[in-house]
């Protein structure tokens, strides 16, 4: 299995942007799919000169039957007749990674994440014991190196706890291919391309034991809080808000709705810095019908998270997390909680302390104290 | 119809002598393939920024059904019911040239003059009335420009006439794809892709007409002229030699036989001057078996052919090269007739000036005399 660079693709897009702004999603597909087919190519090559029997797939080769929506495509359906017999014969089998091809022969890509994902939806078909992915860091850490000084490398994590480090900014794994990995039951182990003694992360499904383990710690920067403040102490039909949010692609993230005596008063949420004049834009217009009276927004925060399993049932880490904002000085503007994360929303310009400060008391006072073993 | 320009493929096979001098053909046919790829999407892209509705496909999507030899494929089916159907709702079909793909879904490239082949064998598929080929010059010249001053254009010239042309060196089409274009009756129209007005040239069936016509004047650098002296006035088991040679990819060309009173004494052909020392290695080897006393070469050597239909027939032409080329003080070394040509072997430092001559003699002079109408 093979990790996408890039590059070419990059390349390939510039060329593209060149050319329109506004490119056929078939054609785009059909362009940027070439950028894995010369890396399969050129993969092969290198080993074959290394003495090794490789032969490269691409996606329609195989074929990786996908449905027909160009640019983000699912896989449907992979057939493994082919690889099998090449792995039966020793042969080092090198497929393209983020496309596919529909029902009717158009090539498709997977979007974002799309390479991992193939990935490990191969080792799903081939009933793969493991699948490894070697990318450019050595795997996934309790926080982000660039902020936090003390980071330790996570050796065992869940899918769960994976998908929420994916979500929050981990970066390292996109969600699809973890998703894919839980519901087969594939354990993705995830290396370092650049290291030869990398030993990596391993995403599996961990024995769920009684004993609180905080994986990480994830940030992620340019939230906007918006509060909506409803007429009368009501507001009206609020499903409706997010639906027409999402009508627009517009991503909420956290939700607090603070319940008065009959009905809501007042709800508040998150969405990224980006989508903030636009979500305005539809608020102000459909004010009236939503019974709404003041939107009000408030930018420049960050959004600080802890993963791990068992948060939901030790009410102390909440506590815990707590105190240590407090003792430095850092007001929350938001928290949200689920069974295994809290997330509090910060100001910007203090994530950072915020981040070492918890990262200090959950990570490496546990780690040096042996209090909890991770 | 698409003309591939090259560069990318150039870029790509430069990319891939980094990696290894003896590249799998199989992975090289996946590697360079995405070349044309890139080009079908981009050009669509452009088509449908223009306002048109394109669509592109690949080799494998139509599918350009090949045989199974890597780099050098030959096309043995073109599936045309999905073309059909998009000319058929007014789209412009924009097909990969250059490649296909085997029965086992492995991809094939076409080698040299693939693209135009493509073209072609298109054409002959969905039975058009004519297959265009856009390229960088404004069609067939009666002779190159960058060594005879006075060129003209042909308009009109027959695929046997073609056929001797792209052999002796004009390299505007591929002979394949002449050679589809008279199998299927398939016009080929070689026009200009940078010139509005291009009327370029028209390769077809020309009715055959008892006048002469002298199309062009081709010339081909770097020959040699080999002489094998036979002993006791023979060679023996002759075709042997040819058929070693054509074992080791060693292209002959004209070959002449001086016959004496009952066997053949000595033979002499000429080859391209890189194949010269393979050649008089092999020679050597085997001389006794063939009965070879002496091989004699001579190097520094260029044929110019002159070709049009009815030279066969009009044996004044020959009479009137020798003359020109006695006028000039130029000895040939060897001479080769057919229907539609004769070709001479020159000095290469006199070829430019014979060029220049034959071309005022048999072009130039009859144009401006309207005494055989071309």
């Amino acid at each position: 299995m093979y990790q996408h660079n890039g590059k070419t693709t990059d390349k390939l897009i510039a060329e593209e942007a060149e050319i329109t702004n506004m490119p056929s999603k078939r054609e785009h597909d059909v362009l940027v799919s070439t950028g894995e087919q010369i890396t399969i190519a050129k993969l092969c090559m290198c080993l074959q000169k290394m003495g090794y029997d490789a032969i490269s797939y691409t996606g329609w080769q195989i074929p990786i039957l996908t449905n027909h929506i160009y640019g983000n495509a699912r896989i449907k359906e992979i057939a493994t007749d082919r690889i099998k017999d090449d792995l039966q014969e020793r042969k080092i089998v090198v497929v393209a990674g983020f496309q596919g091809v529909d029902e009717d022969l158009n090539i498709t890509t997977l979007g974002r994440g799309g390479s991992d994902t193939t990935a490990v939806a191969l080792a799903a078909a081939l009933q793969a014991e493991r699948c490894d992915i070697y990318t450019d860091v050595d795997g996934i850490f309790s926080a982000d190196p660039r902020v936090v000084k003390n980071v330790s490398k996570i050796e065992n994590i869940s899918y769960d706890e994976m998908l929420e480090l994916a979500s929050l900014g981990a970066k390292v794994l996109h969600n699809r291919c973890v998703e894919i990995g839980k519901k087969y039951h594939i354990p993705i182990y995830v290396k370092s391309t650049f290291e030869e003694e990398s030993r990596g992360t391993l995403v599996h499904e961990e024995e769920y034991m009684e004993k609180l383990s905080i994986r990480g710690i994830a940030k992620e920067d340019n939230i906007v809080r918006i509060t909506l403040v409803g007429k009368n102490n009501k507001i009206g039909q609020i499903y409706r808000v997010f639906k027409l949010l999402a009508d627009y692609d517009i991503n909420v993230d956290i939700i607090v709705q603070a319940f008065g005596e009959h009905m809501a008063k007042d709800i508040s949420f998150t969405i990224k810095e980006k989508d903030l004049s636009l979500t305005l834009e539809l608020l102000n217009q459909h004010a009236d019908m939503f019974d709404i009276q003041e939107i009000k927004s408030c930018t420049g925060l960050s959004k600080i998270s802890i993963v791990g399993v068992g948060i939901g049932n030790h009410p102390g880490v909440a506590a815990n997390l707590f105190e240590v904002l407090y003792e430095n000085n850092i007001n929350m503007h938001m928290i949200s909680t689920s069974e295994i994360k809290i997330s509090v929303l910060v100001n910007h310009n203090v994530a950072d302390i915020a981040m070492n400060a918890i990262h200090n008391r959950f990570i490496e006072e546990i780690e040096n104290n042996s209090i909890i073993t991770r």
